[in-house]
């Protein structure tokens, strides 16, 4: 275990914290409010630890897998305890641990928030609150690859860990250069959202929260309301398409910037999840249509909020909680679905799912004709066999997770719905769930237990669980290895 | 595909249960109830349809796995098409959807009911009712291989569908005989827990009835309150003692029998399955002891439910829809856990579990050492790469059954806890949820689409998914293989 660049490397990432900080305290002084200090306290902080750890490189410059694991997991926790200190600080958000959950929820792009009261806060808190889901949206390291100068076997490992998803394929290898398009193409992508945001009336404000929520599937509004706050059909529409574009494997618009059509045209992955969005709409649709005026507003109701669960960006333009129960559990369905892979979105991803069907149908397959030889195929490729164990143990994971939080979350004594819905929207980093924790509803009446165990689950979720279960695993720290 | 073979069997099978269909009239023959009569229509049906199918044996007489499974799912269906016939024709149960839902019920042993006054019922009828938990328990197949005569090399791929559990070991090849001592010792236990209850004070009836009951793990009941009626601690300890006899690998009975204390001793499954029900008792006292009058007295509540539920009996004796939501979440996750392999029980087994846990614990190894080495071992032997692959397939096929009978019972539009562990009660085989499906709930006021859904999942999980799956895969029944 290389330690001495674990800390090298944290340290030059809370160096990067610091100049970010500066972001949102530049906005606070265009509002003339007062609370901007607050963000000059912890920038200070992280800039001095920066200049003791993260300024000398060390000799041994390798590191792993594990180490690299290891590394993403603190960096998300280090930067939610220093981007928590503003809303504590400010006495925006007066509880720390409630401030470190919002962070929590921010850096990992979930969105769930205890904040009763969104628009008391400053301006300034809340473009902080929004702008660490666009940090959060690319991960944290990839953002910082850009920033940082790395050596080029490394960056590799870091990666590895940070990319969303089950598969990696081009992305990998090329790191810095591949890192910097694909920093430039989100870059992109959020800048043609806001002035889509701009042209249809919102101000920059508002339109940078919006897009910032949007390009890192996180879901923080400055309105109680959410998006619903506008009732425009043209910004629902904008919103709802910049969501499902989030919500693509990245390596696709790549592909897309090469001018390659043919990954992106046979991409099996692509076809499912617009076609899991428009199913999902209409049958929502049709489920609670008697709601609305015409089909045509329930339709549009409904794609708003099946894209903004499906890519776990958690928006929202209705209470869909008084939608039908039908309704809600395709919501709860498309929760633990989640987006693409490598994308910004979060949740188990669609095609861990495409592979678990085809598990399941070439296990019957070979128990009917046991000499049978069938193959698992993704896009026309060979699937690992590695891929598939990783893919078992990771839905064991999963699935024990949400029964140990399950239990946890339940000491607090709500109904079933808001208990099971809450980790489910956080491991999943969605941000709303059902029933009291629904579109209208907080994360605030938790017990201080809970809201550890849901910030446990974010992270838990936002890194795919394995590199977060490692660092509370005692033989990974282990020197001999 | 030996047609011919699957024609014959299941004709003979027919034949069992017309003999058995005679126990019920006898039954209300001494009650002296006019509807003992409606036993011996459809035990005429049968006796035709046995007499032209199952009295002269195919020459083909090798079948393999796959007729076995498709033999075994085609059996419970067909006895619940006959077992319902008596509850309609009598009017006990008029609509014959909910006469079939009880008597899939039955015969899965999972023992949720649409009765809605349950004491109205012919004793007969309630006879009846709770014989066919009994006759599920060890399963149609053990039971009915004691009647009949099967080669032996046949009978193998039967037990091999119908034996509960991911292991088989010792219990499979000796087939006939061993399946003869297996009823033994089902019988024994049964007799000796009618003899308990009888000394308690029930009559023999009663005492029928709960030890069917308890014995197939089912956990129908001729009283509303179920074994809460008695109010009694002696027969709450004796019903909780047999409940969690009938929970354990049979296998180790029979290694008890042998004499062999030492594969009982290190059995791992026995000692987390002892260990569980334990803990989640203590736990659930500790949350929930306010409610009652002293903690022994919570403690008595609360194991009883554990045992009831951990071997997917049903039984209760308190309303647990009013406890806490910890203890209610406790309950529900020993619902999915389900009883141990190669028992009456039901769910997905402890020994899955164990396995699970050993493959995520095994997998954060390997990440954090690539190159260790490490095998995953049960009872001190190696676990077959087959049988962790055959563990992941299970594992998808139950997520994707869940998620897919939850959006359909959803269209009910009850609540998510009601919709969630009604899902969950009927797929593990246990009987009550949660909310409106709870202890002193029941399942009349589902649609006709919801009672169907319940049935398909009460034989998948009673047959462990594959089977049942099988049944319904076209390619399964070409020729050709």
């Amino acid at each position: 275990m290389n330690t001495k660049m674990i800390r090298y490397i944290l340290g030059k990432m809370l160096g990067v914290e610091a100049v970010l900080l500066l972001l949102p305290a530049l906005v606070s002084l265009i509002y003339r409010e007062f609370s901007g200090v607050f963000f000059l306290v912890p920038a200070g902080i992280a800039g001095v630890i920066f200049l003791l750890m993260g300024m000398k490189k060390p000799e041994n410059r390798n590191i792993y897998g594990k180490e690299g694991m290891i590394i993403v997991a603190s960096a998300w926790i280090l930067w939610s305890v220093f981007g928590a200190l503003p809303f504590s600080l400010s006495g925006s958000i007066p509880n720390y641990l409630d401030a470190f959950f919002e962070t929590v929820s921010g850096f990992t792009t979930t969105g769930s928030t205890i904040l009763e009261d969104i628009e008391a806060l400053p301006q300034g808190m809340l473009f902080w609150r929004s702008f660490t889901h666009w940090i959060g949206g690319m991960g944290v390291l990839v953002f910082v690859l850009v920033l940082t100068t790395l050596d080029k076997k490394n960056t590799m490992y870091l990666m590895r860990a940070e990319v969303p998803g089950p598969e990696k394929d081009k992305l990998v290898p090329k790191t810095m250069s591949t890192a910097r398009i694909l920093y430039g193409m989100y870059f992109g992508m959020t800048a043609i959202e806001v002035i889509l945001l701009l042209l249809g009336g919102l101000n920059l404000f508002d339109s940078l929260i919006f897009s910032f929520g949007t390009a890192g599937t996180g879901g923080f509004a400055n309105y109680s309301a959410s998006v619903g706050y506008y009732n425009s059909a043209y910004i629902d529409g904008v919103i709802t398409i910049f969501m499902i574009l989030f919500g693509v494997n990245f390596n696709l618009y790549f592909f897309l910037l090469m001018r390659d059509w043919k990954p992106v045209w046979k991409n099996e992955e692509l076809k499912t999840y617009l076609l899991l969005i428009l199913s999902a709409s209409l049958l929502i649709t049709l489920n609670m249509n008697h709601l609305y005026a015409n089909p045509l507003k329930a339709f549009r109701y409904a794609v708003f909020q099946v894209a903004s669960i499906i890519t776990t960006t958690g928006y929202a333009t209705a209470d869909y909680t008084h939608w039908p129960m039908f309704s809600q559990c395709v919501l709860l369905l498309l929760m633990i679905i989640g987006a693409s892979a490598s994308s910004t979105g979060g949740g188990m991803k669609v095609a861990r799912f495409m592979m678990m069907a085809k598990c399941v149908r070439r296990g019957i397959t070979q128990m009917i004709h046991p000499k049978a030889v069938s193959i698992i195929r993704m896009n026309g490729k060979k699937v690992d066999t590695d891929v598939l164990t990783n893919l078992y143990i990771y839905l064991m994971a999963y699935i024990g997770i949400v029964a140990g939080s399950v239990l946890l979350v339940s000491i607090d004594n709500m109904d079933f719905g808001t208990t099971f819905s809450s980790v489910l929207t956080t491991l999943n980093n969605i941000g709303p769930g059902i029933e009291a924790v629904g579109p209208n509803g907080n994360f605030a009446h938790f017990s201080p237990l809970s809201k550890l165990v849901f910030c446990f689950d974010m992270l838990a979720g936002r890194l795919e669980i394995f590199p977060f279960l490692m660092l509370f695993t005692a033989s990974a720290w282990n020197r001999k290895f």
